[in-house]
């Protein structure tokens, strides 16, 4: 057995988000249907992390196993031709037998993208949550900056998350104005349970001005999820990037 | 009665293009079913020009006439709650009850996004055409210099094309990479049928050595639909700006 590890991107409008289910419109699913096919054999896909319906990935990265002996390159055009438009293979490597795509990863990256144009951008409505308010994209920095280091993230996780240790590292969060997108990159070792989106909510409070900079360490502390923002909705949502070296900083 | 001036944007690809035609969805329908609802009674709305389907537009211009004397900032708010998420109202205003979004168009500028990226970019699929060639960008340069002018443009129009006067100014024809993005922008005082995809296929052509550069003029001169490129697909093409005053350079 050959072991396979793919880099894949998605738009997640149209699926149930990441995890298999029956009856649903799914990117395992989806993908673990067309590489079984193509295998013979039924055939299971691990991902690196479960992305929520409606959320989507530029590289989500993929492992499975496989007794078919075609080259790496095949594996890519091949399942490109089977799969639908909103699901691409960017890349396939054959990797150790050890390999595994969830338990390696050392750090992962996620961007949200709000809109803040008066009216919809029509072209990006898919990948940017709209949100006609004025921020103050300073106090969301200096707020954003108190994320930074290993804190219990209690406050910033689903009270659905059943989870018990909650201490994350978040090696930066970091806000960029484009025209009238603001992008919020985090990366950190991992993420609990909607985390990405209840702190782009909660940042969105200090910049409207609802909340102060310094009010998340206080949020942190209480280990208290009311204690935190709204949960954002999914659609301004990717996950870019994971690692698999140690973080060692942007390049 | 009033005239209103809308700038629409949309995303084409779920429309059968602009031109209303019956039991099909598109643009010009989709506006005339919502602003006669607004308006109570059955309203006309004539754009600056028709797209084809699967064609976007970024500011596409339109005009209609109303007795209703909402103001014209309500307009853009009251029609985008009742429009679909793919069509936008970017704008609306009170013009002279001369203005023609049509007849009064000096020029128009239209792009054309090629993705050349190995495998399709899953974010931009529906507004870029995916073309994983080597293109020689100097050489397509080159060719779009001898597009600028007044020409005959009957080699670069739809053999189906029943317009009598083929000739048109093209004010610009620029080239520009933007990683694995080209983007082609042509601005002119008006296009046949399939002009800007006909001129961007016949680009193409000279980007990967099918054609000389020098062989543009040899087309225009041949005034023979079979003397230019292929049509491109419409996914790629969007219309973007449409000016009313006399073109005067880029700002």
């Amino acid at each position: 057995m050959r072991k396979i590890k793919l880099t894949v991107a998605y738009d997640g409008t149209d699926f149930h988000g990441f995890q298999r289910q029956p009856g649903k419109r799914t990117v395992q699913g989806t993908l673990e249907a067309a590489i079984s096919r193509l295998n013979g054999t039924e055939t299971h896909v691990t991902g690196a992390g479960r992305t929520d319906a409606g959320v989507h990935a530029w590289a989500q990265v993929c492992h499975f196993e496989t007794g078919n002996p075609m080259p790496v390159e095949k594996w890519v055009t091949v399942l490109n031709q089977t799969l639908p438009r909103d699901l691409v293979i960017r890349m396939a490597e054959e990797v150790a037998p050890s390999f595994h795509a969830r338990k390696d990863a050392c750090w992962k990256t996620y961007r949200y993208v709000i809109d803040r144009s008066p009216v919809p951008d029509v072209f990006t409505r898919r990948y940017a949550t709209h949100l006609p308010v004025s921020l103050d994209v300073r106090r969301m920095q200096r707020a954003a900056e108190q994320l930074v280091g290993t804190h219990d993230f209690t406050s910033f996780s689903s009270a659905k998350s059943s989870v018990e240790d909650r201490v994350r590292t978040i090696y930066r969060c970091e806000i960029r104005e484009q025209g009238d997108k603001l992008r919020i990159e985090v990366t950190g070792n991992g993420f609990l349970y909607n985390m990405v989106r209840i702190i782009v909510g909660t940042l969105v409070e200090v910049g409207t001005g609802k909340r102060a900079p310094e009010s998340i360490s206080r949020s942190l502390a209480a280990k208290d999820r009311s204690a935190a923002g709204k949960t954002m909705p999914p659609e301004g949502l990717t996950m870019v990037e994971v690692g698999y070296e140690p973080w060692e900083g942007m390049d």
